[in-house]
């Protein structure tokens, strides 16, 4: 019997969890129905389908986190601002009135400065997941097209930063004249090494180096995987010469596939220690913690596996 | 009556100089028929179009310096190599077959180094003419798509480095998540000068600036002449901080329209010193001293105007 539904509604991707009354995941659902392909109406008919799929009845409660609750998204569910106890999350949700079904969407979080201003939604729930189950604390990086970069301090969200790593690099492998040379399914370490090393050491050369790819393929000096990696490399380094807790501090990384790999390596190089969590799990728990908080006589905690 | 056709032919441009027995310009054409719009076989035709309504007849010989002469251009015009007297450029233009007409392409410049390769094409062309026009020497700047720097002494092009500076404002000016807030066409001096200084203390922290800018409209801080502002600033600004001169150098910028402007403002707040030639007129002054050179007997250079 499903409990409850969770789910990450990101800018991309839609991935959704039927968690039974054991807290366990009953079923999974994952499509490309992101935030950016959908107006604001469609968002119901969306979970909907999904919902009529697994025969969750309207009794069934939902939550939600991420893009869905921009203003753009499917209801404007608000930022939280820091210093942020994250345990407050969940009561800060909002309720989404849709066929009678409870559905709830979670805040994000805002550093409303305007010499300094950085938002977060998504991310916030993965720490929650990460403090409850792992107990969480420090600096947190979350790579991703928008990576993000946390600082923990007993349970509480004190700090953060955006780096737009991802976005250049899809821009730059994809739009540039640098993409008839990439090849990116192809990983080369050395090169994605040389890459990190050389903007951790003169981040200030990044603009030459991205020329210097190009050049490089013209003269017929380098090949498409190394292309792709060292481009790679050159934004995850230069992300980490700018991260907010300096190049060789302990960092717990939250991330999965590749890119816990490629960030794994590039922390190393940094010279800093590393912790590595999986992504996918801690939104999973941040989403059964605020579950258990926004209903709690009728579920517990989606148990450890 | 026309002497010769001078031709800087780019990636996305095409500009034509019909040039009299008096090195006086008579006619200019301009179009968006660049390299990248064109196949090889297309380039003829193109040219033929805009010689038969100048009425230059097959007599007419024509000098062409630019991306027509790549690899996926007009015909292949070959790289030079460092160091290059720069009076020799022309005696290395190849000559295209076509209509019996007298047609050469100047080549571009490599430094083929595996760890460090570069090209140029056209600004060569730039800095000769500079160079007999003005008497260039030192360190010279040619801001565009693919920024230039380039060390002259004596007359002998020594080193050059390119950053992708231009193109990676177009990619987030246009295609990023940024877009939506930029508003090129304004210009908030005070902002641009922000990003530029912030981009020259702090080059590390480029992908964090850049979310900052979107964070800042999300949250209602900044308004769209102020992203794109800033957003020119900071890549203006990190290309300063990585140049191969250093930061604070004497600069010989050579560059016309909005680019002159803010290159100029951004070298003076690095500290440098800055003197300012048009980017127009050197490409046509180093075109006349081509041509010169490839047919002494029959003309005088272009005059000083």
């Amino acid at each position: 019997m499903i409990r409850y539904i969770a789910v990450d509604w990101g800018t991309s991707s839609f991935r959704l969890w039927a968690i039974d009354v054991e807290g366990q995941v009953r079923n999974t659902r994952k499509s490309g129905q992101g935030m950016s392909t959908l107006a604001p109406d469609q968002f119901g008919p969306v979970l909907d389908t999904h919902l009529a799929a697994l025969g969750a009845g309207p009794g069934v409660p939902v939550v939600i986190c991420g893009m869905a609750g921009a203003r753009t998204g499917w209801r404007d569910a608000g930022y939280l601002d820091l210093p942020l106890p994250l345990d407050t999350l969940a009561e800060a949700a909002i309720r989404v009135p849709h066929e009678g079904r409870d559905i709830r969407i979670l805040p994000g979080v805002a550093r409303r400065e305007a010499a300094d201003p950085d938002v977060m939604r998504g991310e916030e729930t993965m720490l929650l997941g990460a403090l409850r189950r792992f107990g969480l604390e420090g600096t947190v990086c979350m790579p991703g097209t928008h990576s993000k970069w946390a600082r923990l301090d007993e349970g509480v969200l004190t700090r953060f930063e955006t780096a737009m790593t991802g976005e250049a690099f899809a821009l730059l492998s994809r739009q540039s004249t640098l993409s008839a040379f990439v090849d990116p399914a192809q990983v080369d370490d050395r090169a994605f090494g040389d890459g990190v090393k050389a903007a951790l050491d003169q981040p200030e050369t990044l603009l030459r180096r991205l020329f210097h790819l190009r050049a490089g393929q013209l003269l017929g000096l380098v090949d498409g995987a190394e292309v792709a990696s060292r481009l790679s490399g050159l934004l995850i380094g230069l992300e980490l010469a700018g991260a907010p807790s300096g190049k060789g501090a302990e960092v717990t990384l939250i991330a999965s596939g590749v890119l816990a790999d490629r960030y794994a390596q590039a922390l190393d190089l940094a010279g800093g220690g590393v912790r590595l969590l999986d992504a996918d799990r801690a939104v999973r728990a941040g989403l059964a913690v605020a579950a258990a908080g926004l209903w709690p006589d009728e579920m517990q905690l989606e148990t450890t596996r």
